[in-house]
């Protein structure tokens, strides 16, 4: 199984795309990688790879890069020969199963829409992404890629965010809540209470009406869904919070003894704890909605974040997910 | 100074209400406190007071509540003998310089439109919550007084914002960032960027332009504007998150020895960093852009944050910062 990894992309390009291939590969015996990006940059990455591992990387040549200030639909569109534009070639030509990338999320997902295709019968993909909570890890989507939705994208972003768990979890009829500012149903605007009577009249959807943000670090539901606008804040936000919590801890350990003594015994904890919050990097984030595997995996992703999104897009392909996703929405629009 | 406090609002009521209005007379005396509601359930709690406090407690009866689950704009208007009814129209009346309640958020917005009314000029009103974050508080609106916003509330809500601020804290030229899904001048949707243009050429406002999720716990500007539904799902999901921080670390000491006691030498550091998530208790928001001092306070409200949310009403009318607002948005519309 080929994947197409876009090793320009992100903050730590491409040294750690091009050891996160090598560490999947590692991992996984049936998986190949395409590492796709300057040729010159990436060969002495491979050097230090087993042969095993080395026999299934294979490199494919692109010389353009977008980068993170890039206008995402227009440079998709111009540079023809980036490692993003190139790797999603691959995909639409089926020569590779998926493609990841760690570089601009509205690249990323304009090249889903424009490169890859949307699945028929599909408005707007969405990016979802998992965040764990105190009883389970909510999927959340959309994060990013349908900034202002309509109640039909709502709608169709539960429909696929269940597909997904349920492949990947096993959870044979995953809940989903719907994302408002109260619990109670007046609460939402017209949009989300359109949304909402479209999933609770729809049987394939275990629709568990409005969750709220208190109850996305709970895990009220396996699956959450809002517009990207409010999806992108939580996760901000999220990470936000992670990096205040570890710059107090800091603090405070350098400030008196008790609490150093106490932060050190504690640090394990704590690292779990902030880990938490780094949502992207616990796996991957998948564009659904598209007629192939699309993973954004966190701009400051290191090789075991690379790795992690590469198995999630190897985990999905093997559960053939994206034809799962083409059967329910091609049987009924 | 007298301000009327709804004693019958929030999961705490009629006690700590009562409690908090004790608790800010004796730490300030200069303040009068009506508590409105039901008068046998209100007598025992004044008992305990001193003379010298006592004398600036009354009760106003009312006695009819406005519960949780009740429809906002239909009780405030059907429920006329409501403690919050009756404490809003003490404002209207002037009888009382401001009101405070824990009670329905939905209502003491609905109250202020309609009973107390809307400053001239001002479209829509915005309710504050000043968040600690690391270098500073910032105060975050709307966080649910308005739920969808026109490019012309956001722009108001700076304005409003910048003057609460710097009536209460003394910042001169307090710093404005407009929430959206990125900082790149191309992120956002229609709405934000009109508003983005009408901060960027308003003098009166020290505009920085975008900001986002993960900038709000770092405290980048001093106001951070969003419409009501972003702003309550941010303000929400911080107070989740605070929930699960707390049960993470009662599980880690439960399971292990070194934790255990690690946690206990920093359970200073650690309670700190838990109430940081606790917005409203850590004073009240004030509802801006109505023409009087209306401030709630969290529905979990326990007599210290009653007190608290009754200083931030007298601090802002000790400055008179409703007649600020008004000057400012009469003078030019």
């Amino acid at each position: 199984m080929l994947f197409a990894l876009d090793v320009m992309g992100g903050d730590k390009a491409p040294a750690e795309p091009c050891k996160g291939a090598i560490l999947a590969c590692r991992e996984d015996e049936e998986l190949s990688v395409a590492l796709v990006g300057a040729e010159d940059a990436i060969r002495p990455y491979l050097e230090s790879a087993a042969d095993s591992v080395r026999s299934r990387i294979s490199i494919v040549k692109a010389n353009e890069v977008i980068g993170m200030g890039d206008n995402p639909s227009a440079s998709i569109r111009s540079k023809k020969n980036s490692s993003l534009r190139v790797a999603m070639e691959m995909v639409r030509s089926r020569e590779a199963v998926g493609c990841i990338s760690a570089g601009n999320t509205g690249a990323i997902v304009a090249g889903g829409v424009l490169i890859v295709g949307r699945i028929k019968g599909i408005d707007r993909p969405g990016l979802a992404v998992p965040i764990p909570s105190l009883k389970k890890t909510t999927l959340l989507l959309d994060v990013g890629a349908t900034v202002r939705c309509k109640a039909l994208n709502l709608y169709q972003f539960a429909r696929m965010g269940a597909i997904y768990m349920r492949s990947l979890t096993g959870i044979e009829n995953p809940s989903v809540g719907l994302f408002s500012n109260g619990s109670e149903d007046i609460k939402g605007d017209g949009v989300i209470s359109a949304a909402r009577e479209m999933l609770a009249s729809e049987s394939a959807v275990n629709f568990e009406g409005f969750v709220e943000g208190k109850d996305l670090p709970i895990g009220l539901t396996d699956i959450v869904v809002c517009d990207g606008f409010t999806g992108n804040a939580l996760i901000k936000f999220g990470e936000g919070i992670g990096e205040m919590v570890k710059v107090m801890i800091r603090e405070e350990i350098e400030s008196r003894l008790l609490p150093k003594i106490g932060a050190m015994l504690m640090m394990p904890a704590l690292r779990k704890m902030a880990a938490r919050f780094e949502y992207e990097t616990n796996g991957g984030s998948p564009l659904l909605g598209v007629d192939g595997i699309i993973v954004k995996a966190h701009g400051n992703s290191r090789d075991r974040a690379i790795a992690g999104a590469l198995h999630v897009a190897s985990g999905f392909a093997r559960l053939k997910g994206t034809d799962v996703i083409k059967e329910s929405f091609e049987s009924r629009a």
